[in-house]
């Protein structure tokens, strides 16, 4: 009752111009939602007193409320992983992976953002980085993270009574406030950047000429002017805990860099039989960096690809491991584990032994197309999941929702701000056609891209304005007949064009009312206890430009979205 | 023995241009299969022994060879059947077709010819359509079709013992000898050409203004000089029987198009029950038109398009109908059914409603690409075929040899000419890993496209010269990592050259030896007893043509390969 009020006032706001008072007891989504609220609110209302009776027994029977694994690699098409008949084509095998599909429920439509930063701000916050300015992917000395002012899940469920932890590819910023243990994580076992970690080692150095990050080990420049250019210091991985020491995990080497998957395997299994054996529930978030940018002598799939071989050679085998483990701690029946990849393959146009390559979907990683946003992912929890696929959309913001409502606790979600994330208790629990949203927005770095609403989309940008034939227009597609988004249908859908403009403006309207925030900038790597000096003198203007005519630092507080930034994040910046 | 001493022979020709008598009492295939057969020849003459020992337990135990039916139909994708996870991405559900794979041996790889004649005639003949002269895609008094020299797997089976039968498309020509009853069938329905009949209606003219198939529903036109450039007569379905009499069945209209593929269907089941009951194996090729190019009212399918609909409101409930009469009359273990698509997608870039579109792989229908060559693929055998994904190359020409091997009927295969169909009873009856070709050649019209060995690909012309960015060069593929072949490996695979070289030298020194047919013409639809009068005056020179200075029917033997043909063959035609 109360939330179809509010849709009604938000229908008067936007509609009259009136100004309505919200009282905000209630976690605030997306217009949109409201709209369908409005429409099946009851419906949902009954089916939550069947879901919350279930949860509740469930709690009283495990004595706590469900633990979650989360894991979350990197970079993979929808298809690619728990279709075996896709996975002859592709050239890998995912036994344990595919098992696991098998034995839970399969999404076939699950959204994430374009790129690993705001993918993986979208799981933490379930609000889209369009929110909160994380949608920049962060390299090098980034300067930029997640604001301290951001709610995560591992907040949220720790107000619950959760132990929680991360363990992997954070790549959420390299400022202080946004390590993953000031984020609300017990403990944390993390890289601040991507897998382009591997290359900044003297062994990538040695694989790629032009890296130049290690100054003495190339030739020397008789023209070089500026010795403060190229960054020396950074942190490859660092662990730390809550309210605790920040310490870097052994060193920036390549050898150190393939040590870091197995360590964040190795403390996410001992981290769930401790806590298991605790009988504390918990959450743990795997996000693993599945492979070096430098080939490999191991081979492990018929591809013999980084992404195969990621997935085959290492993913795989710990989904096994993890899977084990929870059914020999007799914790499966009280444990959700979600897989999933955090957006679309890296390549478009394949360079040799990488194997990301575009399949069903066209598009991939920086793509508002569905190949950019649409992943293999899947949910385990026997007993309570059943088997089978599901047609419906989720966004992975839904994750954050419905994460907090399995913990008993939503009420810890701040209503102060918009978030996107819905709860897909329904569908976890119920299975196919009950997911509670039909609509996603798709945002490439700042831009919004396209609007999905069921299987319509419509692209609010060219997907390829010179391209193939005369170039794509913007415009309206649907997606079972053209799932590559190759054929605007300009005259068959061109009604939709007035919904499509409606829903659009409901949801800039609405961030009016709760406006995007701009990016937090800092120095990069404070606090790290056993920091090396060159780490260290990167909070400090090396002695070389104590006289300049500026604070040699101000530009840090300054760095707010680049033109040029805004380019890379919207895809140009990793493929 | 014999094999590996004509394989030797083989060598000694190509390398030192030695003379040698063949003797001819083996299949004779494509160069590179002796390659093979070198290799492998011992093993599979030991794995042959087993195979013959279980066909001839299940003949022994059944009283008669298998009975073998045929279901192909058009233009689908790899994925788009069979695989429900993508099935739900296309929006479409073919519960039976779904079953069937399930229940018996999905091929990953099943290579077509790219279009619809020609991967009938391979289908047909067992061999490439280059070799005579099929890839010519028919239309409107195409005046050309498949030789009465070929040897068709209804003749072959037909020596053997078995009653045959062809329901539906049949598309390999509207001349008199390529009817498929003077082709090795005991009784056939067919039509000549392929759904655009369904536009070739006074219903498409309707809908489709530029047609002008009927002038009387145009108005008049004060500029026109000629009545003989628009064809008159033809006829859009025919029945006969073998040594018996053509009729047309029914007239041209829309109405009649619609009512094919059912009555072609009861005419299927009918046989099969007719033959089941009189003990006589039989095989039957069922070629469904499909669907209607003019818009049906009748939606199926989530997609609401043409081949969404088509497989999910026509081609899935026949196959439930078809394996329901065969376990009904109690000969599912004594029967192989084969269901497949002939080609991929026709459209790449979809037009509203059509619902074909590129999906994993580049390309559809006309293309070298995989998209045009790689199908949808099952077989089922209850009790014979063990249910799985077989991940070998396999090629519809395999077809007939196997086909021919199951039925007895080898020895009736002629040896005066190439037959690129590899036997493949070892794939059906041992599963995964035994096919017996590791390689396709991949024709585009008359034109070698595309050579696959194994994982590997090369382009021997390039698929994008003027395309996306700069291009896509001719080169070699790495089909796992790169399915959609946008990325020519130039360094990694430049050690492919030489390899792929020595195929196509040997593929087409081979060709000297057993040199390709061309095009066989003459007046169509001849020998139709009941031909109406404009049909009949296909044959016969207008009156105005009378004193003409040259015979009006002399173009028809000249019509060999015209320049613009190949053209359209090469893909352009049916897009």
């Amino acid at each position: 009752m109360f939330r179809i009020a509010v849709f009604a006032a938000l229908i008067q706001c936007l509609g009259l111009g009136t100004a309505v008072v919200y009282a905000q007891d209630h976690i605030v989504h997306d217009a949109e939602y409201y709209v369908l609220e409005a429409q099946n609110g009851r419906k949902w209302a009954a089916e939550d007193e069947g879901l919350d009776a279930r949860l509740a027994e469930l709690r009283k029977k495990h004595g706590r409320p469900p633990n979650i694994v989360h894991v979350m690699w990197d970079d993979t098409a929808y298809g690619d992983v728990g279709i075996p008949a896709i996975q002859m084509v592709r050239g890998l095998k995912t036994p344990n992976l595919n098992e696991m599909a098998r034995q839970g429920l399969m999404f076939t439509r699950m959204y994430t953002e374009v790129g690993c930063t705001p993918s993986r701000a979208a799981c933490m916050t379930g609000r889209h980085p369009v929110r909160n300015a994380m949608y920049n992917i962060g390299m090098l000395r980034e300067m930029h993270g997640l604001r301290g002012e951001e709610l995560t899940i591992a907040e949220v469920l720790s107000q619950a009574g959760y132990a929680t932890a991360f363990h992997g590819k954070w790549h959420l910023g390299d400022i202080e406030e946004s390590y993953p243990h000031n984020q609300g994580f017990d403990e944390a076992f993390f890289t601040c950047y991507n897998q382009i970690l591997s290359l900044w080692t003297r062994k990538g150095e040695a694989g790629n000429a032009t890296i130049g990050l290690f100054e003495d080990m190339l030739p020397n420049d008789p023209y070089k002017l500026d010795d403060t250019f190229v960054t020396k210091g950074w942190v490859q991985i660092a662990e730390g805990t809550k309210g605790g020491a920040t310490r870097q995990w052994g060193d920036n080497s390549h050898d150190n860099y393939m040590k870091i998957d197995p360590e964040a395997q190795r403390r996410t299994l001992e981290f769930i039989e401790r806590n298991a054996k605790k009988g504390q529930p918990f959450y743990v978030a795997n996000w693993p960096n599945m492979a070096s940018f430098l080939p490999q002598p191991d081979k492990f799939s018929v591809a013999r690809s980084l992404l195969q071989d990621g997935l085959e050679g290492n993913i795989d085998p710990f989904i096994g491991k993890l899977l084990a483990k929870i059914n020999e701690l007799g914790i499966a029946e009280n444990t959700l584990v979600v897989a999933m990849a955090d957006n679309g393959p890296m390549a478009h146009n394949p360079p040799p032994g990488c194997g990301f390559a575009e399949t069903i979907f066209r598009g991939g990683k920086g793509d508002f197309l569905e190949g950019g946003v649409r992943v293999p992912a899947q949910a385990w929890w026997p007993g309570t999941i059943q088997p089978g696929l599901a047609g419906d959309i989720l966004h992975e913001t839904d994750l954050f929702t419905t994460f907090a409502r399995l913990g008993g606790a939503t009420q810890h979600i701040t209503t102060d701000r918009i978030v996107d994330g819905i709860d897909q208790t329904a569908l976890l629990l119920n299975g196919d056609t009950h997911s509670r949203r039909d609509y996603v927005f798709i945002y490439a770095g700042p831009n919004l891209g396209a609007t999905v609403k069921g299987n319509f989309k419509r692209h609010w940008i060219s997907s390829d304005p010179i391209g193939e034939a005369s170039g794509i227009p913007a415009g309206f597609f649907f997606l079972p007949s053209d799932p590559r988004e190759k054929s605007p249908m300009l005259v068959n859908l061109i009604h939709l064009k007035s919904p499509f403009n409606r829903m659009r403006v409901r949801h800039e309207l609405w961030k009016k009312r709760y406006p995007d925030q701009t990016e937090k900038h800092g120095v990069p790597f404070t606090g790290i206890e056993n920091a090396p000096p060159e780490v260290k003198a990167l909070s400090q203007p090396p002695a070389s430009l104590k006289n300049l005519p500026f604070d040699p630092l101000e530009y840090v507080e300054n760095l707010d979205d680049l033109p040029f930034d805004s380019e890379l994040d919207a895809g140009l910046g990793e493929r």
